[in-house]
This record gives structure tokens, C-alpha cells and sequence, in this order.
């Protein structure tokens, strides 16, 4: 019964703190994952591929997943459906794949809710201020004000990391990866409630 | 910053479980550890040894600590003192160590309440209830009274696993060994609430 499940792996933390750098020394060390992405109806675009880039679905199925209350969460935009839908979610987890979230505080805290007995939550924060603010700048593919705008959000986020199951303070990427590894292998151990009260009613229905 | 710090790892579950077995596969692998031993005023007995079997102090010592609330439990035995102190703990967490405690399940309440923030918890439960039958009965040093009652306090013990982070079903020693492995190694990355907060505050203290 061990580890026959799938489970839920949170990564959140500032733009420049390091995610996709660390997710790429880990990802082939902790088994099948499959990365959640969104899931929109709006039309496909040049370039876009349909389950990598987002699910894209129609405005038919798109409801018919609210009303099956199947998403974290979602937003109307421009016309468009945008949300995260649990579907492909639960699709992984029943064939024992690690689901990786890369979200927001608010959106772990949806993941908590929803599935909280199988979910590990990891912030993964820049060492200084000082030194996001040299990584932003050193990617120079943002403005002044969208890397201001960035701190202040990054400011905001670390206020919340107590709400983490794991805080990961990336200043050197070998060792955060070795940390993160960890992690993700305890991640899939955790064993979903139905599962556990299956195996706790076993014992209790038994006569001495 | 990350991983300087000692942590906490409690294990549970019934005589019979597998507990020691699997902790001697492990213990090489887990990096420094300290197992948690009760302290006592009663006098050292032939073949004992201060520090592996009790620690043993005085009276006075033992009040001092009560005095200072050092102890997660103790309890007062046919004229001496019996319990858990957090000092050689809090000297081991000092030291990067991981405290590992053999402690039932209220036993793991009492360190939850005062050490949550770097405590990992695991039931080690037996498979199934003749299983555990043929274990106790097969290691031949208990009467059939003592396993009846040993099997009625597993059956107790099971209805609590919830409050568990992680449940081993031990049906494979290997198997089980390399889920505690990765459990242990995990179990060391939890960082104390208070190093969290020095760091969010480093951060809140930052003008933009």
C-alpha cells in the first residue's frame, strides 16, 4: 500500500528566486511528475501546443467543469475561461505521478484545502533583496518598474512562507537542488486520508 | 542557513511493529543522531550505563528541571522520579543533531506542543492484526495475556495515526527501511519557527 499513490508537490517563491533552474536539477531524480498548467478556452496560438502550454478546451467543457466544481480556481479574462482545473490533476495522481504545482501563496492555500493530506508545500526564496534585485536585473528582460514592481510582490510573498512546509533559501544551486531532491521523494510518501481511515477501519472492525 | 539546525524525528507504533529493526537498517544512512532517553533519580542498576539506558541525577537535579519545565512528561514510581527531559535534546539540536523519539502517541502530542516546528512523525504500523499476532508470538518472550493486551493498545494506538505526517506499513523491511531513509533525511530540512521569522523580518525591515 506504501507509496502506490500519487502526490502533490507546491513550489512557490519570488520570479528570480531560482524554481526553474532547481525543478531542472531535480526533475529527473524524482520520478514520473507531471506539471500542472492551465486550462482556457481561449483560441490556440501559433506555436502553442495543447497540453503543454495550456489545456485547451471549449467554453462547453470549460463550464461543465465549473459546475462539477473540478477547479482550484479561475477567471474570466477578456472573454476568455482561465482556470486550474483538478481533472488532469487527479488523472496524475491515479496513475501515481508527483503533481507539480508552481503557484502563488493564495494558490497554495487552495491546493490545501483541496488536497492537503497529499499535498508538500516548499518556498523557495532568493537569499537578499539585493541579490533578486541583481538577478532580475541581470536577465534584463524587465523594465525598472516591472522589477520594482516584482520586489514589492516578492516583499509580500516571503511575509507568508511560515504557511510552507519547507522553506528552501537558494544561494547555491547544487545544494538547493540536493535539498529540494529530498523533499520531493518525501513528498510522494504521503498517504491520502481516505487510504489511512481505509486501513484505521481494517483494525477497528477486528475482534480480539 | 539551511540544514544547521537539529530536528526531530518521532516514531510510534506497537511492540511488534518492527520499530528497531527498521531504525538499525536506517541509522547509518540519517547522518548524526541522538536517541531520546528517559531521565530518573531511581539508583543504577547492575549493567546499566548513565546515558544509554537513563540519565541518571539526583533529586535535586530532577526538581531543578521540573522547575524549569524542562520535561516534556515525567511521573512519580514507587518513590523515584521517571521522564522525558528537553535538555540533553535541546544540547543535541544544538549540536545539528536528529533527536529520535520512541514515544507513543500522547508522547508525540507532548513534543508536538512544545517543538511542532521541527518535529517529524511516523507510525510504524504492522500490516495486519495476525501478523502482529504471529510477530509477538513467534519472538516467544511474552504470555498470551501480554500479547492480548499489546494487541488491544496496537488496535487503540491505529485509531490514531491521523495525527500522524507519515504512516509506514511495515511488510517489507527493505522496502519500509527506504521509506524511512527518505523520511529522515527530509525530516531535517524543517527549520525552527524562529529562524523563519528572523528571516521574513530581515525582509520586512527593507525599504524598496
Amino acid at each position: 500500500m506504501n507509496n502506490n499513490t500519487g502526490a502533490i508537490l507546491v513550489l512557490s517563491g519570488p520570479s528570480g528566486a531560482g524554481k526553474s533552474s532547481l525543478l531542472n536539477e531535480v526533475i529527473n531524480d524524482i520520478g514520473e511528475c507531471y506539471f500542472s498548467i492551465s486550462t482556457t478556452t481561449r483560441a490556440i496560438r501559433n506555436g502553442e501546443e495543447n497540453g503543454v502550454h495550456y489545456h485547451f478546451v471549449t467554453e462547453e467543457e470549460f463550464k461543465k467543469d465549473i459546475e462539477e466544481d473540478s477547479f482550484l480556481e479561475y477567471a474570466f479574462v477578456h472573454g476568455n475561461y482561465y482556470g486550474t482545473s483538478l481533472k488532469p490533476v487527479k488523472k496524475a495522481l491515479s496513475e501515481g505521478k508527483l503533481v507539480l504545482f508552481d503557484i502563488d501563496v493564495q494558490g497554495n492555500t487552495l491546493v490545501n484545502n483541496r488536497l492537503g493530506d497529499i499535498s508538500t508545500s516548499v518556498f523557495i526564496s532568493p537569499p537578499t533583496l539585493s541579490e533578486l534585485r541583481k538577478r532580475l536585473q541581470d536577465r534584463s528582460t524587465d523594465t525598472q518598474d516591472v522589477i520594482q514592481r516584482r520586489l514589492e510582490m516578492a516583499k509580500k510573498e516571503i511575509q507568508r512562507i511560515s504557511e510552507y512546509d519547507y522553506l528552501i533559501i537558494n544561494d547555491n544551486l547544487k545544494e538547493s537542488a540536493e535539498i529540494l531532491r529530498t523533499i520531493a521523494k518525501a513528498s510522494r510518501l504521503k498517504i491520502p486520508d481516505n487510504e489511512i481511515n481505509e486501513f484505521v477501519q481494517k483494525w477497528e472492525n477486528i475482534d480480539l
